[in-house]
């Protein structure tokens, strides 16, 4: 199915699972959605914090439709599942923000690391979490991200399993994607990070990491929702983990060199 | 002399001249300094324009000191040449903007192509102003940039000229580098773009084209002064062309790859 198809699924509400693997060639991004009074210490947050927040495109204020990623496309139906935080608290996961849409909200598009899992795949590099059809696994780590006005707290990482001998590989592709998270931000060791078990990712799924294979992590788009835990804005509508946005650029797009 | 050192002596008064050239190795910027009910959008149409417009630091309302790329700094007083528009005019080109200053001013650091000289030139590329001890010659393009609420204008670009067998060379070496514009937006002919007379600059000094060389054009951070111009903002403060902000950040951290 292509980007639109999917889109449109989606808004029927005929499929509401994550969408690694989905689309494959196409960027997906993370969804943030701020009241207009927010919007402006966000968008320093992002440029302060470019691995786990490159900002693909700001919506203006009250417009839900994505022109220069997706135009046509309606942010606030398109998506399979949405998070909704209020006061720092997760309170409700809709699969359509209708209701709750109102003028004054501004929409960020944030690049996603299922943008490069094609190239890793192409590169012959395993994607475990699409082989084995579940969620990539997320973690809040002790690393802090540069706090801008009303928002800070800690960066949330994703993992992938890489085997020891591909690691520089798996750097040198990724780092050609700068828009997507780009290159990883730790190899190896998950406590170094505060990753107290690798097994029990604090979102989406746990996978398996077999026998001479490394952890390797890179920033996360979902770092915005541990940032709204810790510094409780009044409201944040977000994608729910693992549930992107499919927009209508192809990945070269993206890449440098 | 270091960064610290070049901005006292700026800061003295004592040195009114293009920076191209100085602090090799040491990242320069473009500075525009806004009244905040104009920051948001104009942050937003960075985010559209990052060729042209490559933020490298966003400094808090009211603050003077870009704390990410050089702590202890003062914005007002640390290059050696202002520019002043009010309602889009140029109406000053002070040495000096403390007499200026309202607490609720919010200044940008854009990235410089005066940065990715000394991989030039470590490359074997010359650089023909820096021989030249004068300004890099800058057009207004008929390129329009990205629109973003009150903003809207002109691509603004340098140009250096490169002898045809290294202008891949140029690109190559260029693209390592996006935080400061990055790989050229154009090469070759400048009516392409909109440029009548090649010896005649719209800001800097005109340099000359040998005979096998190619003029080759990267977007530049002097777009917002085009940009101010078209758009008429109350007031935008800025470095005066040619005259950036040295940081104390080395090149190298923001090359990739």
């Amino acid at each position: 199915m292509t980007p639109p198809d999917l889109r449109a699924t989606f808004r029927r509400g005929e499929l509401v699972r994550p969408t690694a693997g989905m689309a494959p060639g196409f960027v997906q991004a993370n969804l943030v959605i701020l009241p207009r009074e927010l919007a402006f210490d966000f968008l320093v947050f992002t440029q302060r914090n470019p691995k786990p927040c490159p900002l693909l495109e700001v919506v203006e204020a009250g417009s839900a439709e994505p022109r220069l990623m997706a135009p046509g496309a309606d942010l606030r139906t398109d998506l399979p599942r949405y998070r909704v935080y209020r006061d720092g608290t997760l309170v409700d996961e809709p699969t359509d923000l209708t209701p709750l849409w109102t003028n004054d909200l501004v929409s960020f598009l944030i690049g996603c690391s299922f943008t490069f899992e094609s190239a890793l795949v192409e590169a012959g590099l395993p994607v475990r979490h699409v082989e084995q059809c579940t969620n990539v696994p997320m973690f809040i780590t002790s690393i802090p991200t540069v706090p801008a006005g009303a928002f800070h707290g800690p960066m949330v990482v994703s993992m992938r399993p890489i085997p020891a001998g591909q690691v520089v590989r798996a750097v040198q592709v990724t780092s050609r994607f700068p828009a997507v998270h780009g290159a990883p931000i730790h190899i190896g060791d998950p406590a170094a990070i505060g990753i107290r078990d690798i097994a029990k990712p604090d979102l989406g799924d746990p996978v398996e990491i077999r026998a001479g294979e490394v952890p390797v992590f890179w920033a996360c788009g979902v770092t915005p929702q541990a940032v709204a835990m810790a510094s409780k804005p009044r409201l944040m509508l977000t994608h729910a983990p693992g549930h992107m946005f499919i927009t209508d650029r192809r990945d070269a797009e993206f890449a440098v060199l």
